[in-house]
């Protein structure tokens, strides 16, 4: 028998997919999950953190809770869903100081304050040093925005820019001044007011986040939608430190910028007549490819066209 | 300065809510944190369960996971409300056997069938061996049940019967042939019918479960509402098993029934002259004594009348 170690993280979920009793509603497989709720949905979405994994050196006790809530947060933004609330289960180990868990909560706090929100709820047990955040939200009576819309034709762009988590990383750890890079990494913004523009402008067509990554978003949304995608990689905004970390460390840009994740901005699809909608909305995005009816998605640039790798950096 | 071992987690969590942001609803210090949608309430409750601490010898891992799920959804039942969706985030250790994760999955889900609802999220990730589970709830329209609305002169109750979760425990311990309580304690069942007929009976004036024993949740409500309690040992409903366990092992009988917690009961309060909604609602309960305008909970009985202690055995 296998450990879970040897299957992978993968292929377990799409394992237990396939045991557990299939709900409803938009269930496991979207950034987040959608339950009737009176004459509404709601939106609700829970990711892990913790100390081994989620913890670059310099990070703060503070900023590590803000991470653990922006998570979750950034999953309720993929949905076009407004924030109603977050929860948070802490476990700790009996041995950290007692300012760290008011700096970590501090954090959660002032990440729900900047999507607008509170935490409504949460559990302290003593663990291993982990925070299991779940975020809230509301749908206002929209749609929720899914990864399996995207048709053929439409439009493929992306908020914010792209690397800077990883500029911010491998920066760091090798004494550059990136303090712009670094931060990103250390306090990554969910994109919530622009999954909500997204969401009322009625032109997108799928949604997801980049937590993990340009590639498998990309991968995700197309595995979802049952299309292609060609993505221009001169079209790709990318983050400002981004080539001098690639450049000085002698690593391939397309690792940093696709490949690495830990960039919470999101990918959508829109259909090209609609694109008035999404400037009316004031969203700032970047047009990067169009939606085919190939199979899964492929960049092309300078170096030529390949199709994008499954797996991160 | 103090570790978060030394402080305590109870301390912790009062700290904590002094220094984050207190939000609109009924938020941190009842069961479940009640959410604003649409025309109505969601009700939402996370907490955690570990390898290290609930994971008693002989538990399976599909019990394990159907405890995860149940922890959750007695908080839910603790509102009066109905499950809708349970989301669970893993935290595994990589060299775990591959069974064992479909396993806690297919425990999970058969407790989310046995409340009526399903999985509809999560989150795996590897870790040192825990489950955080975060089960939604609608309350069609009903208030939710609160700790706060006990008044001197109501009736105190309880779902059930108190002590087998701990007999179960040192029954087992001492190799005794307990089987009904040791499985009390590894498949706790959430009371998700009884919470919703105590709602709907329009009687109950607070509610909460017994998880952290019959003492916390007295003193809890007592607490909250501003009250006394005086218990009458003899009306307690006492499981099968209790006494024998006490007397073998020449232990207090109330350190299992009242202080030690893993009984997923609920314990509720109701006004007097409404007692016949619940008894036509066909609600199973013991009345177990009556709150005063007095100060905490107090039990009465053979061995004569003292103050509940603070914390658990």
């Amino acid at each position: 028998m296998a450990t879970i170690g040897e299957v992978g993280e993968r292929a377990l979920v799409r394992n237990i997919r396939a045991i557990i009793r299939r709900s409803p509603g938009l269930g496991p497989g979207d950034d987040a999950a959608v339950i009737a709720c009176g004459d509404g949905n709601v939106v609700a979405s829970t990711d892990s953190v913790s100390f081994d994994r989620h913890f670059p050196d310099g990070m703060t006790y503070e900023q590590f809770g803000w991470t653990a809530a922006a998570v979750n947060f950034s999953d309720i933004a993929a949905m076009g869903a407004r924030p109603t609330g977050i929860l948070a289960a802490l476990m700790l180990p009996e041995g950290l100081e007692e300012s760290a868990i008011y700096d970590i909560m501090s954090g959660i706090d002032q990440c729900a304050e900047f999507c607008g929100t509170w935490i409504v709820g949460g559990d302290t047990k003593f663990g291993s040093g982990a925070v299991t955040g779940t975020a809230i939200g509301s749908l206002d009576g929209r749609k929720p925005l899914s990864r399996g819309g995207a048709v053929p034709g439409d439009i493929v762009a992306v908020t914010g820019c792209l690397g800077a988590a990883a500029a911010g990383y491998y920066g760091k750890r090798a004494g550059m001044d990136v303090p712009d890079s670094v931060f990103a990494l250390m306090v990554p913004v969910p994109r919530v007011e622009e999954g909500i523009m997204i969401s009322q402008s009625g032109a997108a067509t799928s949604c997801m986040d980049l937590s993990d990554g340009f590639a498998v978003a990309a991968r995700e949304i197309c595995a979802a939608s049952g299309v292609g995608m060609e993505i221009h990689e001169e079209f790709l905004p990318i983050g400002g430190d981004v080539d001098a970390v690639a450049d000085a460390l002698g690593m391939d840009r397309r690792d940093l910028v696709l490949y690495w994740g830990g960039d919470y901005e999101l990918m959508f699809t829109f259909r090209k007549d609609m694109i008035d909608r999404l400037y009316e909305a004031g969203l700032a995005f970047s047009i990067v490819g169009i939606v085919t009816d190939g199979d899964g998605p492929y960049i092309a640039g300078a170096d030529g066209r390949e199709r994008m790798r499954d797996g991160r950096y």
